[in-house]
């Protein structure tokens, strides 16, 4: 097995059967030693973070493939903090999907002349460039068509991919009276036939949940989630 | 005549007849006294200034009626620096239309990882909104749509009018051999039907133009093109 990329959070591997194999670290993204899911910078190091971070992403993927969603994911080891993926190309150099159900973070830095914080918004997507240089741009179906990065089908079937993972996904949490402001999700071309799946992780770092109107940590989610 | 507005390069007033007059200023955008048509502050004052923006943009705004394309422009009087214009109202609190022949500027900030610096676009069309403390955001058709600024027939209108008077304005600089990087509109809803029209100015302070390779200054670009 061949080390391919030391990434912020999870190295990648190379098997011998042509699958990749993601270790999840204990580091996370943040700023000054404070946590925080949107940063581009590892803040910290927390003890259990990869295994909880894992755990979750299991949970999440199995149940999109019971529902038929296309995902990367083929099988996880929770022990060893290690998930086995089908080899994915992404979308020039990575782009990034969020669906927002809530008006904060970078959405209201951008819009805050016409949107309230916390205002609801109805599973609105944005697609941004992963380019920590140049701080994740959002981009428009025009640009990324323009580009060469993404054709006007892909981009529709990425916007409705979006919407459906993060739909399942709010549902899990509402289960559990977790209500998600919003959602940043990877996709890639999987396979022979180049379709668009879901890959990376599906975790707390990825996500703004909260519960009785308080902002809940990764960890912490994945404990309330996992609990039943 | 009252005054309705103190804008930035220029001032406002109603007429009894219901239509507008626009006193045009010396006073132009840039920072610390650096002269740059995007800054979102007054630089510096610049004498003539604002009777060399009034030519260019009576020279443009005729050869656009002739072209049948619905501004908001009555006439103009260059010595007194004065537009008379049809009331508008603007999207929102105002967007700005770019159209884009050349990567440069906020383009390249942003999609600099997929684009190099000054390569061609083929009328490449961003809106942002007008919002100086948010530094005037990119935003897509589908933001425009959720946060009730613009319709989808209205977005669609809005970029047809962008690529038609951006090529024609191209055209005219092409025939004394300046090539146009970039340009900013802005349009507002005109008339009893709201009829998307042009609005404001198009002068140098609205565009990127270039000779020989070389940036052309706003008050240069007026005497060039309309030394004949």
């Amino acid at each position: 097995m061949k080390l391919i990329n030391k990434g912020k959070t999870k190295d990648v591997y190379e098997l011998e059967d042509g699958n990749y194999l993601l270790k999840f670290k204990d580091d996370v993204t943040g700023e000054d030693g404070v946590f925080d899911p949107g940063a581009n910078t590892v803040g910290l190091t927390i003890e259990g973070a990869g295994k909880s971070g894992l755990k979750l992403t299991k949970y999440f993927f199995e149940i999109l493939r019971e529902r038929g969603i296309p995902t990367h994911y083929i099988g996880a080891n929770i022990e060893e903090a290690t998930m086995i993926v089908k080899p994915a190309k992404v979308f020039g150099n990575g782009l990034e999907a969020i669906c927002r159900y809530r008006a904060v973070g970078s959405f209201l830095r951008r819009y805050g002349m016409y949107a309230k914080e916390g205002q609801p918004l109805d599973a609105f997507v944005e697609i941004t460039l992963k380019d920590d240089e140049r701080k994740d741009p959002p981009i428009t179906e025009d640009a990324l068509h323009m580009l060469g990065i993404l054709s006007r089908e892909e981009y529709r079937t990425l916007k409705e991919l979006t919407i459906k993972i993060s739909n399942i996904i709010k549902e899990e949490l509402a289960k559990r009276g977790i209500e998600l402001y919003d959602i940043k999700l990877e996709f890639g071309r999987v396979g022979e036939n180049n379709e668009i799946a879901l890959i990376d992780e599906i975790s707390g770092g990825n996500m703004r949940a909260y519960k009785d109107g308080k902002y809940i940590e990764p960890l912490k989610l994945e404990r309330l989630i996992l609990a039943d």
